[in-house]
């Protein structure tokens, strides 16, 4: 076998599974964001595969496979060619022709659907496949986490009524929750906004793990559980308005919170000498690109205790994207350091904390100096709320009003939508109703990133010795490591043999000048579930059965190794 | 299932294979040279895959899967960036680097073999993965047969010695038989050309097909076949010069081989009223493109009963390209209708034909005139000789020296080469060989066109109602067709339940409001080897088996339909 198992470790590699799979010898990078699947790991995505191909069938799928790379006319139409942004891989081809490879396939099957119905008989219909997706990633990271390409499952269901494509919905993230558990990932489902998808509701399956690119919450009382980007903010009771007018204070050299806070109570601006940060109103002007328009400048006010999350900014802004403005030179009405919302002249959005009511220190709009009494709905009126501030632990549940958040990190491992009729709707899908009346599908999509996969379970299951495979997923079942030249090869190729026939997956390590401690060293990295060791008690006809994960070894006969796996198995 | 068969024809669709795979519901067009699988077409992909995975394992090889976007540096290395001109399909990613969707991936496998290897220990090494591939083709066409993406399974071998090589290629070309055996695909091996790819030998798998876009040669005698780009002409014996001097004739009006023969036979040019076109010497100008280079003029010299064929010109010159030269007006020197070798100022090249001694009726540069008497060697001399005109049956076998060529048209399912050191060269691939010394692998490639190979089989399975897959690569086994409305559908789909419980696959037609005749064309259609009819004698527990190749009908009791179609299959 192809496999070098490496003993440094990788300058790269920042996360465990990363680091594991590149030196136990399951991938290899091959280009920015693209990893090679080596034969270890090829079995092992090859595994988690059929057990997601199984449980679509079984969820009443059809598997289909569409072309990776399209024209770009179909993603003109539902916006997406833009939307998507820098992500989408864009090329032209011999004759100029604009193409895409595409991130999903909501379009083709959304016009593959149409193209092959007609009437409600021939509903409700759920396709999947298995492809390989290019996303142009600007800082792929984490090896299989997040890379240019990697292996996708999508589906996409088609209901005639609304509540067939919620049954649907329900249907698929049962089979979601029964494919993690079988390829042994401990995982959540969270509430999650619908980015460039589209659609009225999604949920997310996060995998835990420290080194997630998601943050989720839980809550202390009840069983809510979101991603932060999907996290909102209890609306605080009406604030009745008693607040003095508003008075503007000198307060040089604050153009910071903890400096405007430090001064205010020195000064006991308002009479006051207990300011905190959360007494003040941080207001960040950011740039937003609206796909195919003009950037629009758009000011964000939250409490000063918190920051700005970029990406519940972006999830709230979503399809457009936004960066950090700082071009303040040119822009003489915004006086960096001392914004206030009262008489700004760009959109301004609040955090829902900013209630009609609530009043605050913030900026006078001119340099070195702030104002008290600055009263949502009397000095200033939003142009709207915006969850973009921080969440942070302790934080209220809105979900139930009682408990307080919990925060954990986790892989993105499944996301399912309720798409409704963005795609249908764009390609005016209608097909004849059992009324004889024209009805427009409601769609659901669906997917499960294969390779990612891979990576969330070597996440969950490693040790310090190395990778500890689920048996459902490793890439065989059992490991035969020859220790020993007295005719130790010889019988661990042929335990192997015998083990292979009796419909044991098999890997046997017959290296020639290797020694046994380096043979059972790569053994413990690779994370076979069990390993056969044929040492020195094989003039006895005894081998050692090792256990990955409990360590438990067994002298067990020869001939009996296939029955103690087996048994062990289950 | 998500099946509509069609019982127009369609217009786009010039092959057998194109249509009935369209009508049948297996693929659908999805982009220019893109097709969908639906989900009888994904299932035989399937099939394929699998016939072809088990043989690549069992000739010892390892699966691996590269990514399909790759950065330029590797293919600029080996100059494939360059060499591989408009067929390879470029991207920028969002930093300006320049990527490709790879076309084949020695150079990858090369470097991953030069990253993992070191000592002769080490290998041999055969190395495989199915891969979708991507090539901008100037002209799609026939549906999976000439796509711009498609599923490829590419192997590459690496061994140190010559003998080791050629080993590997001798098993290689060994599975690929029996590959296409398996999968019911008549075949011929064929000399090939290596073209962009480089190496010294290779051998094409064509599957016998008027459709064919590649013709090939067999012999009346020896067992050699070649394709038309790879037939060698003999070099006829050496003739004793004995011909007169070179005479110019005025010939007005004969810019065309047919004109000047009917001249020079109307006026006895040189005594003769015996002048064929075989006897004239046609000049073909065309433009060269060497990749990285100038365009160059080169004349090519063949007998004026012959064209020039573009294709076995083309893989002459590989990886330059040509194409005819037309602008005359600009080059005085080339006087068209009237060019001859002697003194010519461009680069010539001459059929083998043209052999020393040789004597020629051909242009005498001046308008309106030819020369007799004109003797390759002497009159003029070749800068070198080209096999590029057109082969024909009858032409006499250069292999035996005895029989003649017979010709037959093709579908490439299979490429392989003998690459020899072409990319471990490029790469400067060294291990530490068993005598303690640096070695250089050789290297073989062996691709296979997969879904290529689905439309290879429809090209050859089918009749007049449709396709008529063979067992083993079959969507499904059975075929169960609901026909009645007096409990047959209830029964069709029990039989149905109980047959997939045997281990059959089986697709039950159990539309309502569909007549049983419709059902019955659409089933010879797609073509399941065995459909079941529950039909009228259900009530007496009699169901009709048919086979589709033989249209054989057996009424069979319910109870055995299993085991007839078991022992049918053997």
């Amino acid at each position: 076998m192809l496999l070098k198992t490496l003993r440094e470790e990788l300058a790269d590699a920042e996360v465990p599974s990363h680091r594991l799979l590149v030196r136990a010898g399951f991938i290899r990078r091959a280009a920015p964001g693209g990893y090679t699947m080596l034969p270890l790991g090829k079995l092992v995505l090859d595994r988690i595969t059929a057990v997601i191909q199984e449980e679509m069938l079984s969820a009443g799928g059809q598997e289909v496979s569409f072309p990776a790379l399209l024209p770009r006319e179909p993603y003109e139409t539902s916006n997406r060619w833009t939307e998507y942004g820098d992500l989408l891989l864009t090329l032209k081809d011999r004759r100029g022709a604009d193409h895409l490879l595409a991130p999903t396939h909501e379009e083709m099957f959304t016009l593959l659907v149409q193209d092959m119905t007609g009437s409600y008989r021939d509903y409700p219909i759920l396709l999947f496949q298995f492809q390989t997706k290019f996303r142009d990633e600007a800082r792929p990271r984490g090896g299989l986490l997040r890379g240019r390409e990697f292996l996708m499952k999508d589906a996409y269901s088609f209901d005639l009524s609304e509540a067939g494509s919620i049954a649907a919905y329900g249907r698929m993230r049962a089979a979601y929750q029964r494919v993690f558990t079988r390829i042994g990932l401990e995982h959540t489902i969270v509430s999650a906004t619908s980015g460039a998808m589209g659609g009225s509701a999604s949920e997310e399956f996060l995998a835990a793990a420290e080194v997630g690119e998601d943050t989720f919450v839980g809550c202390t009382v009840c069983d809510h559980a979101a991603n932060t980007e999907a996290v909102t903010t209890p609306v605080p009771a009406p604030v009745l308005a008693t607040a003095p007018p508003l008075e503007v204070h000198d307060t040089p050299d604050t153009p910071t919170i903890a400096a405007l806070v430090e001064l205010a109570n020195n000064r006991r601006l308002g009479g006051r000498d207990d300011w905190t940060a959360a007494d003040t109103l941080k207001n960040v002007v950011v740039t937003v690109d609206h796909p195919g328009r003009d950037p629009e400048l758009l000011a964000i006010g939250v409490p000063g205790d918190r920051e700005v999350d970029m990406k519940r900014l972006e999830a709230a802004l979503s399809p457009a994207t936004a960066t950090l403005f700082d071009d303040f030179a040119a822009s003489p009405d915004l006086v960096k350091g001392y914004i206030g919302p009262q008489g700004i002249k760009i959109r301004y959005l609040a955090d829902p904390r900013v209630a009609p009511g609530t009043s605050w220190l913030t900026g006078a709009n001119e340099p070195g100096r702030h104002a008290t009494n600055v009263v949502a709905g009397r000095d200033f009126t939003p142009d709207g709320t915006i969850e973009a501030a921080e969440v942070r632990a302790g934080d209220p549940c809105a979900a139930c009003g009682e408990g307080t958040l919990t925060m954990r990190r986790g892989i993105e491992i499944g996301h399912i939508f309720q798409l409704g009729r963005r795609y249908t709707d764009a390609f005016k899908v209608d097909v004849l109703g059992s009324d004889g009346k024209p009805v427009r599908p409601t769609m659901g999509s669906y997917g499960i990133g294969v390779s990612r996969a891979v990576a969330a379970v070597a996440e969950q299951h490693h040790d310090d010795r190395g990778l500890v495979w689920p048996a459902a997923i490793a890439p065989v079942d059992v490991h035969i490591v020859a220790a020993g030249k007295d005719g130790q090869v010889e019988a661990a190729l042929e335990l192997g043999a015998t083990l292979s026939r009796s419909g044991l997956r098999v890997l046997v390590d017959d290296r020639p000048n290797v020694s046994a401690g380096v043979k059972f060293t790569d053994a413990e990295l690779i994370g076979i579930p069990k390993a056969v060791v044929v040492g020195r008690r094989l003039g006895e006809g005894l081998v050692e059965i090792r256990d990955r994960k409990t360590q438990e070894r067994t002298e067990v006969p020869m001939v009996d190794v296939a029955g103690v796996i087996r048994a062990d198995a289950g």
